[in-house]
């Protein structure tokens, strides 16, 4: 086993604490990758709150970084030590069904591997996530970091970043397409600026008017206010893809009635159960759709169409030490609009 | 005051009762027709159950109806006496906000008058519905009937084709798209028999394994019996569309695993909260739409679409004086597959 250290929840606790922790021997398919930055996903926060009081296996989080590799097992080509790579949140997949096959490793129908809190397909362990200073990944499952994106501001592309390119990518924004982000926090920024770099004409829906610079910034075109009924109101029916990246529990409707006929509300980043009132849907024929990363292909895309664009997160950097402030932080929605550890204090 | 009978449902009771009916006297853009075959709506069955015990107004059934022309107001153009029209769900709308001037009246923004149970625009009165001999219709919410379909079999037309036609339509069905129609009913048969003259490759999925024969005859390539997991696995991602007709509660689950990635799943006839995991909907980036009736541009093409194709529905014609067993067997499902009440005894 190799030795490294990184930040840990143990039993029922929701603080992190430093903690040794080993990685496996490289398989010859594997990279050791040097974890120099690592972003803080608001899956983090849920995957520590829900192991708050419950104990059980040990939690390391963490599934957006950057870093360099250190090592490759002897089958590995696509990587060489020194490689700037990236890292999301899945790190295998079956291989062999239909999804895997088409690329689509994200629907895996024997389930991916996640990055964290995952089951290794090969020896059963539990993933332990990139808050650490070494992670161990499958070839496939890494992607070389493009030239000329910041590798502290890249990596919240490997979570967030997919996880809005994918709706909008598969439902053809572009130029032409009205879309509204809703929400702007780490998703939804990052949704703005990939739907105005592929041409759309692009909204941002937010309770706070105080963002209306931000939006402009962003390069967003306008600001819709959803405390104002009246603002709502006006913006009825006018977009084909509304973006609803909004973490806290909210009803879906004043969000499907920003919809155009025929248009897709996709919500995002959140798991369970949704409720939906089917008229909200068929008075104009709207559709709901959700998503959450992506495969190996559409992640390659994403990164090459970030570093085309010059797209990256807006970042607030944070040593590791500082790692369950920036979780406090996060929970109170206390960032614009990400925090990404430095792991260079892990030595 | 125009004087017609009907069949109605009074105070709290849930029986039909053979009852003199007013019509208003015609508008200027009116046409007075004569009922001559309604079908009978699973929205009907649920219209007089919601009445049962509540008491309030009166109330009479019926928004797919056929029958010929009697009388025009002066300032109807698109019809004379004698001509056969057929009229479904909605009546008028507000002719003046987005939807209506796209032609989707049945999102209008100040909401459609429905053909029953609604309100008049203009007078404040119930509307009441087709379940009669005589009906006023504004002349913009009536349509020729096609030469060469049969009145009775075509009335569903009106109310079952086009809702399962709207989604179809907008989803682009058409050759090599795969199709799948969960529940082989008044929506389900109408939506194979069209799927299939779309040139779709169509399936039906049935709890009944002896749905089998009526599915081939319909025209479909397969059936899938839902109460067999290992049938259900294998048809996993299978669809591009799949279009819910079932008419009792149940979850989507299992309908959306049908759908293929960046497919659709089309949940008709059916009103309320929908619960759906947003996992169903995430892994395949699949959507959830839901759909019901149609807008004039709609609806004559749908009509136009199954005169070319010669489709109707597959009719059960009774005498309207056997309403009440109608709505009975209705609701055991007991009916291959649309009732159709004969109007002609109603003189």
């Amino acid at each position: 086993m190799r030795n490294t250290i990184g930040w840990q929840v143990e039993g029922s606790s929701s603080t992190l604490l430093r903690t040794p922790l080993e990685r496996r021997d490289l398989r010859p398919d594997d990279l050791a990758v040097r974890v120099d930055y690592c972003g803080v996903c608001h899956t983090d926060v849920h995957a520590v709150s829900a192991r708050n009081g419950e104990g059980g296996r040990p939690l390391v989080p963490g599934h957006e970084f950057t870093g360099v590799v250190t090592e490759v097992g002897p089958a590995v080509t696509r990587f060489t030590v020194g490689d700037p790579v990236a890292v999301g949140n899945i790190v295998d997949s079956c291989d062999e069904c239909a999804m895997c096959r088409a690329g689509q490793e994200n629907f895996c129908h024997a389930f991916p591997t996640l990055t964290y809190d995952g089951i290794d397909r090969h020896d059963g362990s539990t993933t332990l996530g990139g808050y650490s200073r070494e992670y161990v990944v499958r070839d496939r499952f890494a992607y070389p970091l493009p030239a000329g994106l910041d590798p502290a501001a890249a990596a919240p592309l490997l979570c967030a970043g997919i996880t809005v390119w994918e709706p909008m990518h598969a439902l053809g924004v572009g130029p032409g397409t009205r879309v509204a982000v809703a929400g702007l926090g780490g998703l939804g920024h990052l949704a703005v600026k990939i739907a105005v770099a592929l041409g759309a004409d692009t909204s941002v829906v937010s309770r706070s008017p105080d963002k209306a610079n931000d939006a402009r910034r962003l390069g967003a075109h306008g600001l819709i206010v959803s405390t104002d009924p009246e603002q709502m109101a006006d913006a009825r029916d006018r977009f084909d893809v509304v973006i609803d990246t909004i973490s806290a529990p909210h009803g879906l409707g004043p969000y499907l009635r920003l919809v155009a006929v025929d248009g897709t509300l996709s919500h995002l980043g959140h798991l369970g159960t949704v409720t939906v009132e089917t008229t909200d849907l068929l008075v104009g024929r709207k559709k709901l759709s959700s998503a959450g990363s992506g495969g190996r292909l559409a992640t390659a895309a994403m990164l090459d169409f970030c570093a085309e664009h010059g797209i990256t997160a807006d970042i607030e950097v944070l040593p590791s030490t500082h790692v369950n402030e920036a979780l406090d932080r996060l929970r109170r929605n206390e960032v614009r609009y990400r925090f990404v550890l430095d792991m260079s204090d892990l030595e």
